[in-house]
């Protein structure tokens, strides 16, 4: 056992729903089976800028289902400013990293858990290791992209809240034979939109991972309507590219004037070539903030539980992982280090393909096995 | 009672939740009451054009429960095309309204049931005065603005998804300290807008019907900075005015590249002026295709049932209209003609400012009675 | 203007969804725009019981979104206990009636705002009556029977939770080729079972206003059968009254031995006669607890202001009410007096028998007009 | 790859969400990438037992999203008669079993195609190795007790829908200092109760696995009046045991006149023992039959197209399953032997007492790992 009396909590990047579950879960193991201290930093590393450092005690309350249930995070987060290279006063960046380190240990902490995608943890780490923080990590990202996990928080609520826009757009797309598009989150794996996709039944789905063919996308929406089907739900994540590895992204999209992003970006070009009426929707923050899905609850409580165990077992630079229905720990290293893209050769390309989805290959994948 | 036979039904104009039920309540009672047939016409006016004239003959199922909640129209529908200033191949325009008529007669109906909103309905009658068209409407806008009625299909469902995305803005709002921004349809009216406002807490509500102040704007967000709420919510509609009479619509702020309409044009003025980090969300198409909640399931069963028994006793040109917990009907002349803007000196401009939100008005409103 | 600097307000008899967004609602109105002191009675007249009389102060906070989505009532409230005929230790009844006045004096209230249904206002307008007690009512029930307004606070959740339970049946009743039976709240009217009823597709409704007749209902389903639909959903209120005039309601089916209340008593019935399987779902408290739909809370916060302007007015004894999209305010007297049972020649009966739905009435009524 | 032209595919046992999206795959995968016909038998093996057999021939048709959203199985479903233990007229029971296989070989199938839980898959193999059938298995069940496999079909779905009612009680049992007694399903298995329980905050969990004892109950709710909550959520599953391994079911309590199951007579026990009011919901069938969840949906399709794969590369007597992030196949035999209670030294479980919830073990098991 680590002789522990005072640990620090942080939420880091992009919101998502489940981080205050998360939290919630980390005081009660802390303080009803460790009888530790919690402070909750305000927002990410930016409370331990401040002097003195920004934090909220946490105790335990009687009744603090509201947490349960709330999205986003209660600490605030914030995903400007890399320590490491923060935006200074005078235009340059700089090196706070010096800052936080100081700032965690007039806290007086012992620990600290930090919740956050690859980005986030690889920063924690960094600092951890220079500044000798006890460092635990909980996984969240709504893009389902880190390693060595097969659940990451957030991940589940933004693929129903996707789905569920899915589900509205089929009804209007049909009434009106439109082709319909979706944009959702995902700059580099297309775990959203795949799944989304899928559990939705789009007729063709862009992610980062498959350079897409134009061609290919037109010809699958015409094969569609000679078949007798007068419209089409497409599903793209936020940054495609296509078979000539001309990248595409929400941000580029805009800056020429594409209004709808990478979405409107491809509903011009298929409007031209089909004359297919299209129309799209950028679906956007509402894709972080809904009430927590009973399974990022789930998941959210547990990994704040287990987290809080590795602090009490002095198992340090270790990041709390969901494998084969139980939470088990893996080096944070590994899991930053293997990002999981969405696999070519898994479930998902597979039974997407399977299904008749297009995925904008250029080259149509024989069927069978 | 009116000699009827076989009558037609149409669903014209944008889609919305609830046509579906409407159209099967119209099967019910004109298939089980009456022994009639009932035509359904394909795409709008555009069924009617086509030769031979398009339809499903609607027949009653044991169980067509799958129509009461599906969303949309699976009689489509368009919103190109005046019949009376039809866009034809050479580029002009034309009138193509005795085809129309030709249609119906072609199809021998005795009477049309006509589903649509305000400009719908107008073309509508118009067409049924000078073909003879015995015509009866039910109301459907998500707008909410046709006279002469408290319900229209359609609106409950889209205050309901609207109110939703307002409320996973909050979650994510409070975590970034963001100032986030909802752009929600309602081109002329904006009850939409003002009805998920107040149900959804949002503390400045912009709507067509007020001209806004960007000075009084801001100086709301630094208020409520000022007492602590260090992240604020915007609703507003498609179409809105400043004080200066500069109007701003959706598709105008597009054309000045400003990505995410209206919403994005605020949303760089807010920027600029108060420095808050500000996010847009074009809430879109999902608005019109959920599936129709109990409300609007019930409203448009009533009124299928209402508007085919207007049938049966021979009272054309009236709309079904819900009035005090009934079913009545009314000219629908009188339904147009007394378009239904959000009341200024009504319950929901009133409880607004009531609640502190700020409507964008240049002059604080005395919130004293 | 009366002169007023400290109210009361106080959530009487069953919950539901809808009371915090009204409480909320008159803090606003009384605070921000009154200057007035609110003070929250715990737990409806019990609160006034106690000495000192329990409360909540209730004051302004930058962010209270929080209770516009929270169901049930942070002040809590009770339904045991009548003051007028209340439980004693001994077993005997007392009136408690003065104490109750007392501590509303003792509090230094200049007037009171009562959130309750037929019940709960007219006790609080007697002691009102009584004591001098400046009363305004907001009307509150999930069974939609108050007179004199078009919404009270509640119905419409309770409405869409029983919708979404009767959605939820027709799949599984489908696949079993069952008759699924639910059991809905509404002892002496039954809005919530013939709208959830009609909006979910029902094929039976029994209400406590007609009396059912058995033969009539097992005629029904072997209609429903021979049609080639092998399956049946029936919504029930927990009171319903046989041709013969014997009633049966959850709490006399219970002492019968019959699990599942009102519900299993005709599941029973259903069984023997015809054969079919029967499965009963009793739906119990949930449908009080829900967040409040956008509906609710719009007119929750709507009433909490009018409420609240009322006091300020000096127009006591009166009931603020929703008529044709405004809120306007009546003697609650008349709400009381005119209780709201389901209109027989309304048209939510109406639309149930247009649309073959059996309200189990012994004659087949004439569908048509 | 074996030689197949036609398949057949049922779906058995309690029906749940997510079935017509598997058979949905299948046709998909079936007709398109392989060119088979596929035959849908009605109503489980009661399908193959009819002279002629029934079923429906499934063919690919442009649109079938309908099938994706759809709760239950429109293939229908029964859970009344073992094919080796029929009940036959005379009141005694029979074997069927070879009028089942016969039935498969007169519609010339080469596959089976058999979805259900543990008891359907083991009479399901049982016919097959009796008959020659050339048996696939896909796992559905909304206890999730199914070894072998991470997921099942219809779990995930059951399971946002009993924590939705879990909610929902909260916000009344708040409201009126109850102690919400919630009854799920879950006979054998508590996965349902104490991940609903989990992720809805629910103050005491009781499942078939853990004995519970009253006193610990009692002393549990006792507490967390001392500490200030005045009210309790409790989640139990229809079937438990108390320390003195007196059993307790649903159907047990019912027959002693115990409306509401195991969740009244516990009830009863802790109303008489703590003075506390109490109130039941028995969930029920709601549990089965809703729209599936975006996570259920995606699971059944890669279950359907992985089934279907199996089947065409000859590999019979296998069940697909779901392993870390991909879809994998198993030996029936397996899944079936490995039956799969909740891990009383699992991550469920500890979670669960690390939040402090009661799972009425006698003794207080010590917090510290």
């Amino acid at each position: 056992m680590a002789d522990i009396k005072r640990i620090g909590i942080l939420t880091s990047g992009g919101d998502c729903a489940g981080l205050n579950a998360a939290v919630r879960a980390v005081v009660h193991r802390a303080v009803d089976t460790y009888g530790w201290e919690v402070y909750g930093i305000s927002r990410a590393t930016h409370g331990l800028l401040q002097r003195p450092p920004e934090f909220h005690p946490l105790t335990r309350v009687p009744d603090d289902y509201d947490l349960l249930v709330k999205g986003g995070t209660f600490l605030g987060t914030t995903n400007k400013g890399n320590p490491f290279a923060f935006p200074m006063p005078d235009g340059t960046v700089g090196d706070r990293s010096e800052e936080i380190i100081e700032g965690y240990h007039q806290l007086g902490l012992d620990a600290l858990i930090g919740i956050g995608g690859d980005g986030s943890l690889a920063i924690l780490r960094r600092l951890a290791q220079q500044g000798g923080i006890n460092l635990v990590a909980i996984p969240k990202t709504i893009d389902n992209d880190l390693g060595s996990t097969e659940r990451a928080i957030g991940f589940d609520t933004a693929v129903n809240i996707a789905t569920e826009a899915v589900d509205r757009l089929h009804f209007t797309a049909a009434s009106h034979s439109r082709v319909m598009i979706l944009e959702v989150m995902g700059r580099d794996a297309g775990h959203i939109a795949i799944s989304a996709g899928i559990a939705g039944g789009a007729d063709i789905i862009l992610i980062p991972e498959i350079q897409y063919s134009m061609d290919r996308i037109c010809d699958h929406i015409t094969t569609l309507n000679d078949r007798g089907k007068d419209y089409a739900i497409m599903i793209v994540a936020e940054a495609v590219c296509n078979e000539n590895g001309e990248k595409m992204t929400h941000q580029l999209a805009l800056s020429q004037c594409r209004l709808g992003g990478v979405g409107q970006y491809l509903a011009d070009n298929i409007s031209t070539r089909t004359g297919a009426e299209t129309r799209v929707t950028v679906l956007g923050h509402v894709q972080r903030g809904g009430i927590p899905s009973p399974l990022d609850r789930l998941t959210a409580t547990a990994f704040g539980v287990a987290a809080t165990d590795l602090i009490a077992e002095g198992r340090f630079d270790r990041m709390v992982s969901w494998q084969n229905r139980q939470v088990v720990d893996v080096p944070i290293e590994s899991a930053i280090a293997h990002y999981q893209a969405v696999d070519l050769n898994g479930t998902l390309v597979k039974t997407a393909r399977a299904m008749g989805i297009c995925l904008g290959e250029p080259v149509r994948v024989p069927l069978s096995v």
